[in-house]
C-alpha cells in the first residue's frame, strides 16, 4: 500500500474539510500534475506558465459542461510540498462542485490520494525528515499553545539536528572499527577507544535528557487526564463548572445527580487538562447509579491526577480515611485532596475540622461555589505537571514512537560502553554501534520500512 | 451594517470550512490587504510582490512566536474577487492556528468580514451584477447537476445580459418622451409610439418567459417535495427504500411501523425530488402513532407530489375511495395513485381488481418489494414536473426576489401598453416607464438599497 512503487503516478484530494464553505481547495501531485490539469482547464496553458504563479479559468468536463470557474496555483518541482510538480485548484466549496471536480481529474488520469500521501511524498522526496512528517499531523491536531509550539518546533526540525549529529560521528566510529577488521592480522587500533567512549558518554546523556521529556511531552500533546471523584454532594460538578468557568454539569443538591462522566478540557498556561467529572461514590440507589459508580472507579484508574473533593461542612470521617485509604494506593497518579464548602465554615472551625479528619494528608480549601481558592488550585495542577521545567523552548519527545527509538538506542550504546570497558572485540563493538545507528536512523526515517510508514501516514487525512 | 461608508477598510475571514483538514485559508480583501499580511509575514517584502504569485514564508506574532509555515497567495486590485487588494493564506488546517492568525490580522488592522462582505464587495466595485453575486451562494448551495448549471449559468451572467438590453431601450424612449415634455407647447412627437410600443410588447414576452420559468426553477434549486401516503402496510417504506435502492426506512409486516417522517432526497435526470415517508392514515393505536399521523396530513399539505399507495392484493374499497376523496381536493399538488404489491396478484386479477376499486382514476401498478416498474414511476416523476422543457441551455428564474421584480417589472409594463393605447400624456407614460425600469434595475443592483443588500448578503457564509 505504501510502497516506493506506486508513488510516480499523480494524485488527487480535496486538502480542505469537508462541507460548505466559500472556497475548497483540491491538490494534486505527481509527475502529470500539470498535464493532467492542462486537459480540463479553459484558460492560460498551464504547463507554459512559471512556479509560483496563480491563473484564473474554467473545469470544463468531456462533455463541454462547465463545472466551476476556478484559481490555479502552480508549484514546479522541486519547489513544492511534495518536491513533485504541484498544482491545487480553489473552487467554489460546493461539496457537488468538488466531488465532480474530483471525479474528472480521476477520469484525466490522476488518481484519489491515500492519508497521508502527499506528506508520505515529501519525506520520500528528501523535503523533509520522518519526524517531521509526523510533526505535521501533530501540529494540524494541536489543540493549544504547547502542544502547537512544540510541534511547530518538531517540524522545523526539533531534536532531529541533534540525533544527527550524533549519528554522524558514530557512523565515523564504526567505520574505523570496521576498517579495523580488514588489517586484524595487523593489530591495529584506528578507532580512537577514549575518543569513542567519550562520545558514547555524551551520547548517552542526551537521549537521557530526551527520554526524559517525554513524560512531559506526552502531556503536552495528549493533555493530564484529570479525574474529580469524591462521594455524592461533595461538590464535584460545581468543581467543574467552576473550573471551566460554564455551567457544564447539571448540578442539584439531590445526591446521585451526575451519572455519565463528563469530560471537558481546561487549559491552564497552555497545558491541557482533560477534566472529568464522575458519579459520586457510594452504595448505588439504582441501577443506573451503579453503572456510573463502576465508571467512577474505571476513570480513576485511568487519570494521571486525582482531584479528591470532600465536603469541609459535612465531614464523614470514616468514609473519608476509607477512600483516601484505597486512593493512596493507586500508584504512579498524583492525589490531590480538595476541602470543599469552606464557605460554610468560619476560619476556626476550619483548621480543627480538617486537621481531625485527615491527619497528616494535605488538602487544598477551596469554595467551588464561590470561587474561592480555585486559582491556588490551578497553579498547584500545573505546577504538579510541568515543576520548574522551561516549555517554551525545550526541545521534547512527543511522539511514542520516537520514545521506543531512543530508548532501544540508549540500549544498544550502554552495550558499546560496557564493551569499551570490557574491551571486546572490533567485531562485536561495530555490531553494538550499528545497532544504535540503526534504531537513531529509525527517528528520523534514514531506515524505514513499508510497514513503519503505512502505520505512520494512514492515521493522516486524506489530503495531506 | 452594510452600508457603502465601511467597506474600505479591510476584511478578514476563514474562507474554507471549519474543522480540521490538510490546509485552511484565509482571506483577506482591502486597501491595506497586504501591507497588514506584510506585518505578520516573515518571507519576501509583500508589498513588493506582483499579482497573482505565491509566496512562503511563516506567520509570527508579535511576540516573536511563530504561528505557521503558509503559502501566501497576492491578488492586486482590480485583478481580485473583490476588486480590491486580496491576500489568501494557506495554512495548515488547524482549527488553533487558523484562529490565531485571525487573532493577528486583526491585531494587525484588519476587522472580521461579516457574511457575505466578500462578494458584497464584488459587487459594489462592479465585478458583477447583483444576481451573479446572488447566483454566487446558489452555487455553492447546489446538491445536483441541474440546479450546479443553472446557478454556474447565472453566475456567468445569465438573463441579465437580455434585462440589461431591454432596459437600454426603454431608458432610449424614457429620455425621449422626457425631452418631448421640454418642448411641450410646440407639440412634438421625438418617441415613435409605434416603435415604443413593439418594444415593450416584446419586453412583456420575454418577461413572460422568465416568470413561467420560475416554477420549474424553483424546483430545480429546490428540489421537488414529494410525500409517499397511504393505509399502514401498504408498502410506503418499501417503496421508499426501492427508490432509494438502500435499506433507509426500517420496514416490518407491523402496521404502524413508521412514526417519525423520514425525508430523503432522489435525484431524478438532474432534479432533486424530496421524498419524505409518513406514517400509514388510520386510527391510530396509540399516542405517538397519533402524532406520526398528524404530521403525515401536515406533509400532504405541503407536497407538490403526493405518491398514494395502496396494496392491490388487499384491497380496501371503502377506506381508498375516502382517501382519493380528500386527496383529490388538495388543489394544485400532483396526485399520482400506485396500485403496490402487484406481485402477488396474476396479470388477469390485476385489471379487474384496480379497476372496481379506482374507478376512472389513473393509476401505475407498480411492485416496491421486486423493484417493478420503478423506473416507470420515476419517469412519470420527472415529466411531472418538467415536461417537454429543455432543461439543459434554457434560462431560468430561481430567485424568489427577480421573480417578484420581473412580475412587477410586468405590471409597470402593462401600464404602459395601456396607456400608449389610450394615448396618455407623456408626463404619466415617462413614469410607468421610469417606474418598470426601477424594477428592471433591481434584480442586477443597479438599483439597490441598503436593506435589499444586508437582507441578500446576510444569507451568505462568513469568508464568501
Amino acid at each position: 500500500m505504501y510502497s516506493r512503487s506506486n508513488w510516480e503516478d499523480t494524485i488527487v484530494a480535496l486538502a480542505t474539510p469537508a462541507g460548505v464553505g466559500a472556497i475548497g481547495v483540491l491538490r494534486l501531485s505527481g509527475g502529470a500534475a500539470i498535464s493532467i490539469c492542462d486537459t480540463v482547464f479553459r484558460g492560460k496553458k498551464l504547463t507554459e506558465q512559471i512556479s509560483h504563479t496563480i491563473h484564473f479559468g474554467r473545469l470544463v468536463a468531456q462533455d463541454g459542461a462547465v463545472i466551476d470557474e476556478v484559481l490555479v496555483s502552480l508549484f514546479r518541482a522541486p519547489r513544492s510540498y511534495t518536491g513533485e510538480d504541484v498544482v491545487e485548484i480553489s473552487c467554489h466549496g460546493s461539496p457537488y462542485i468538488l466531488r465532480k471536480a474530483i471525479e474528472m481529474f480521476i477520469a484525466a488520469g490522476a488518481r484519489l490520494a491515500q492519508a497521508g500521501e502527499f506528506t508520505l511524498r515529501a519525506f520520500l522526496n528528501g523535503k523533509m525528515a520522518l519526524s517531521q512528517a509526523e510533526a505535521v499531523a501533530d501540529l494540524i491536531a494541536a489543540e493549544n499553545e504547547t502542544a502547537h509550539h512544540t510541534a511547530l518546533q518538531q517540524l522545523r526540525g526539533g531534536f532531529v539536528l541533534q540525533i544527527a549529529a550524533l549519528r554522524e560521528q558514530l557512523v565515523h566510529f564504526a567505520s574505523l572499527v570496521e576498517l579495523e577488521l580488514d588489517f586484524a592480522e595487523e593489530d591495529v587500533d584506528f578507532a580512537n577507544r577514549q575518543e569513542l567512549a567519550a562520545l558514547v558518554q555524551n551520547g548517552r546523556q542526551q537521549i537521557r535528557v530526551l527520554l526524559d521529556s517525554f513524560r512531559l511531552g506526552n502531556v503536552v500533546k495528549q493533555g493530564v487526564v484529570t479525574v474529580i471523584a469524591g462521594r455524592p454532594n461533595a461538590g464535584k460538578s460545581t468543581l467543574l463548572n467552576t473550573l471551566l468557568n460554564e455551567n457544564r454539569a447539571i448540578v442539584s443538591p439531590i445526591a446521585g445527580t451526575t451519572r455519565d462522566t463528563i469530560e471537558e478540557s481546561l487549559v491552564i498556561h497552555g497545558i491541557q487538562f482533560r477534566l472529568i467529572d464522575t458519579a459520586g461514590i457510594r452504595e448505588a440507589a439504582d441501577q443506573i447509579e451503579a453503572i456510573g459508580i463502576e465508571k467512577t472507579w474505571e476513570k480513576v484508574r485511568q487519570s494521571a491526577v486525582l482531584l479528591y473533593v470532600f465536603d469541609a461542612a459535612a465531614i464523614e470521617a470514616v468514609d473519608l480515611r476509607k477512600d483516601l485509604d484505597i486512593l493512596q494506593t493507586q500508584e504512579g497518579r498524583n492525589l490531590v485532596v480538595l476541602a470543599n464548602k469552606v464557605d460554610l465554615l468560619t476560619e476556626k472551625q476550619l483548621s480543627p475540622a480538617i486537621k481531625m479528619a485527615l491527619g497528616d494528608i494535605d488538602c487544598i480549601p477551596i469554595s467551588a461555589h464561590q470561587s474561592k481558592d480555585i486559582d491556588t488550585l490551578k497553579e498547584h495542577l500545573y505546577q504538579l505537571v510541568v515543576g520548574d521545567k522551561v516549555l517554551k523552548d525545550a526541545t521534547m519527545v512527543t511522539n511514542a514512537r520516537h520514545y521506543e527509538s531512543l530508548l532501544r538506542t540508549e540500549v544498544a550504546l550502554e552495550a558499546v560502553s560496557g564493551g569499551l570497558e570490557q574491551r571486546i572485540s572490533g567485531e562485536l563493538l561495530a555490531l553494538d554501534i550499528r545497532q544504535a545507528l540503526f534504531f537513531l536512523g529509525e527517528i528520523s526515517g534514514e531506515i524505514s520500512s513499508d510497514d513503519l510508514l503505512a502505520n505512520i501516514f494512514s492515521k493522516f487525512c486524506i489530503g495531506k
